[in-house]
């Protein structure tokens, strides 16, 4: 059943003295909550469409599956709320993977808590990509307009992110839009996911904003040697980079971009 | 303590064919633990800085403080890791706020889950504004380029979202800084909540970036009757400013702005 990832709103539009009331459309942002085996992990507020590669690939990147298969994924309707069965989502292992257990409780105060503890919480269960053959920059360089084409809410809304796997020659195979950052690239990787096609060992990942750390764990986790961004990364994701054995590209835009790691 | 809100790494920068390898500033992103009286409630990746403005503009505007007054806000020193107490703060209310539950289990099956449903949850907490004054928007259009001399951190990463409290002339009283959209504002929050300054009734509240619900969510919470956006809003975020009384500035830009809300 496909939702509205829009909506038309009535909005006043000023520019210098002039004023007029037209109709604008806004990107959908909604709450979705995300099960495995029935049991709350997390909610977060998304775009919806593409519920179930998010849901899927939330509980990948995030660690959850502990490498078990996904049997199925399915909607919880939930009672008499109209739709709001729809914004909860359990993906099933047939109860392999373990419980999850609510988030915050995983943080312990006794292990300390700075960026290298994360990164090193996070080498723990990944291990550092190697052998990826490299994507030539120039090749790079053409990613960011081959992907433009394909945000079609972008273009509508100017409110959403997008986040696409890209080919050795470039190409877009896989582009999604949401209003969250790490929502778009958990799309992608759901999908990859579903496909039987983690590990992304042929394929480089695009984000249309920033690369924080979360943006490159979920990389890791899927596999992605190269990880390339319209925007600034920040600290902790070049140090997880290089850690990782992924190439990190920032400030890719036209034939300007800045490598930052390998360091 | 001040602890360092950039750090320097080498980068390759490349334009066309031509390289070299240079210094770049990126904006650091760490971890930050959030308790109320002791108790976890969330952590967050942050900019390090303004963090107890940080801890009490979230606990206040996520409801946690449920009116009570803020007695003391400190670090948690954890024992051994060095530095990591820098990164737990506490925020203390001698014990007189509810017990925070972990976020993940108030959210309930049984309710429902959408974004009417986030909306009246946030409507059974917090009253319309009314009787604000409206501040004009040849004022409101000043705003933007009045707040980007404060952007420090913006003009040396390109990585960061500032947030900024502003009078009835358009001049920012307040600005921050984070590599999250929503700890920015929490800053500023938490700013004007220690400074016995909430509900910011006079002030306007200025996000760099999107307004998203949450950004609204804050905005009510804190008494903020005008929120203006430098990018889009979401449908929720103008569907909430309107049910709170909110006047909702979008995409103000140069002489030109979008006004979402009121309808």
């Amino acid at each position: 059943m496909a939702r509205s990832r829009t909506a038309k709103v009535l909005v006043q539009k000023h520019h210098g003295s002039s004023a007029q009331r037209v109709p604008d459309e806004l990107i959908v942002e909604e709450p979705m909550e995300i099960r495995l085996d029935d049991h709350l992990v997390t909610t977060t507020m998304r775009t919806p469409g593409h519920d179930y590669e998010l849901a899927a690939g939330f509980l990948f990147t995030d660690g959850h599956l502990a490498g078990e298969p996904v049997d199925d994924v399915r909607y919880c309707a939930l009672g008499s709320a109209v739709d709001s069965g729809f914004n909860v989502v359990s993906v099933g292992t047939g109860g392999r993977a373990p419980r999850p257990e609510p988030r915050l409780t995983t943080t312990t105060s006794s292990c300390g808590l700075c960026g290298s503890a994360s990164l090193a919480d996070l080498a723990e269960r990944l291990v550092p990509l190697r052998d990826a053959e490299v994507i030539p920059l120039d090749v790079l360089a053409k990613v960011t307009d081959l992907v433009a084409p394909a945000q079609d809410l972008f273009g509508a809304t100017g409110g959403v992110h997008a986040a696409a796997a890209f080919d050795r020659e470039g190409q877009p195979v896989l582009v999604r839009e949401d209003v969250g950052r790490h929502n778009a690239v958990d799309k992608v990787v759901g999908r990859l996911l579903l496909d039987g096609r983690i590990p992304a060992e042929e394929l480089g990942l695009f984000v249309s904003g920033r690369a924080s750390f979360e943006i490159v764990q979920k990389a890791w986790a899927a596999g992605f040697a190269t990880v390339l961004a319209v925007s600034a990364p920040t600290s902790l994701a070049v140090e997880t980079a290089r850690a990782a054995g992924i190439t990190l590209v920032g400030f890719a835009r036209g034939d300007r971009c800045n490598v930052y790691a390998p360091g």
